[in-house]
């Protein structure tokens, strides 16, 4: 399989780390969205919708958006569970990754920053507090969830979709310096996935088309 | 079980829509958005993010996100199914329904258009060009999956969760008068949902919260 990604993508981090805690390899293909790639030819015929990450499948079809690739992969390879089992446990579950991924991600995306620059000529301080205050009232709502989870992770002992969509959207907010100190649960949880190789390797730093920095 | 809804919050329709498709009936409680009552403290003990539509289980417990609740709603009444069996088919259908879900509804919702306005001092062309925007693009990836789907609905003889995600999202561009003609394949399969009662019982204007409109 072949993962259409971008390093600093978050939707694309996400499909990286979940790829990691089910041990599934793919061969990773950068998308240069800074060049506007995604919006060229070629990777046009792979995502119409020309948006980062695709999965590409061995038989050649293709799925998009990282939520249907990561309940793909959840369908597809079941253990370890990312989800809770019981139903009402699992749909409430999945209402918090959604609190993330779409109530703060899909506004906070690059194209709709370039909107807000282009159409509303909003300056760097205007388009970091718009970054700020989705992150701020999204975070804010998931907070206590995460003080109420018993176990080390949101699954107990392991993490899950809570941590695949929780941590790249906190590397996010420090690309943009949103303060992150009302949000301790949530760090908290962060530092104990940064423990764990699943997440560390799915670090945009550490991707293929990451810019090296030399000394 | 109870839905909290506003009768012209779309991810409530589709909700609505969803249940009727499955033949579930819920006690319909009104939210009223334009007088804030999300973000009362009755209602925020339901829904900590403050947000409609939440579905309250016999049980007491609340699933908050509407595609956690469609999702939950899939799971627990399965017959008749709203998405294809096959995996990757549904991970492809899905990916659909989620570009309607995650990148034009939450860029074109009351809160950001509100932060539009009182941040930006955009006037209704600027809100009006800033939801159509964002309609057009999502819409013009969606046209041609549309024109490729053979029967009558996006599962053939029977409509699903494209379905419960389109007509909704229809609506709200008829609201801001987004210009529609460049998508005649998803017009057509609004105006199948429009024969089913599923469809025209969930409408806004038939709501228990809509105004009523007397001679």
């Amino acid at each position: 399989m072949e993962l259409f990604s971008y390093y600093r993508s978050s939707a694309s981090y996400r499909v990286r780390i979940a790829l990691r805690l089910k041990g599934v390899d793919v061969v990773y293909r950068a998308v240069n969205l800074v060049e506007n790639e995604q919006r060229g030819g070629h990777y046009l015929t792979i995502n119409e919708q020309g948006l980062v990450p695709s999965l590409r499948l061995d038989d050649g079809s293709t799925i998009a958006q990282s939520p249907a690739i990561l309940d793909w992969l959840e369908d597809s390879f079941p253990s370890p569970a990312l989800y809770p089992s019981d139903t009402t446990a699992r749909a409430r579950y999945r209402a918090l990754c959604q609190h993330i991924g779409c109530d703060i991600h899909p506004l906070n995306n690059l194209r709709v920053l370039r909107y807000l620059r282009e159409e509303f000529a909003a300056d760097a301080s205007a388009t970091n507090r718009w970054y700020a205050h989705w992150i701020d009232i999204g975070f804010a709502s998931l907070e206590p969830a995460a003080r109420n989870w018993r176990g080390k992770y949101s699954l107990g002992e392991r993490p899950g979709m809570f941590e695949v969509y929780l941590v790249p959207q906190l590397y996010n907010a420090r690309r943009f310096d949103v303060p992150l100190e009302p949000f301790p649960a949530l760090l908290e949880l962060e530092s104990r996935c940064l423990e764990l190789a699943a997440f560390t390797d799915a670090h945009p730093g550490r991707q293929p088309d990451a810019p090296t920095t030399r000394p």
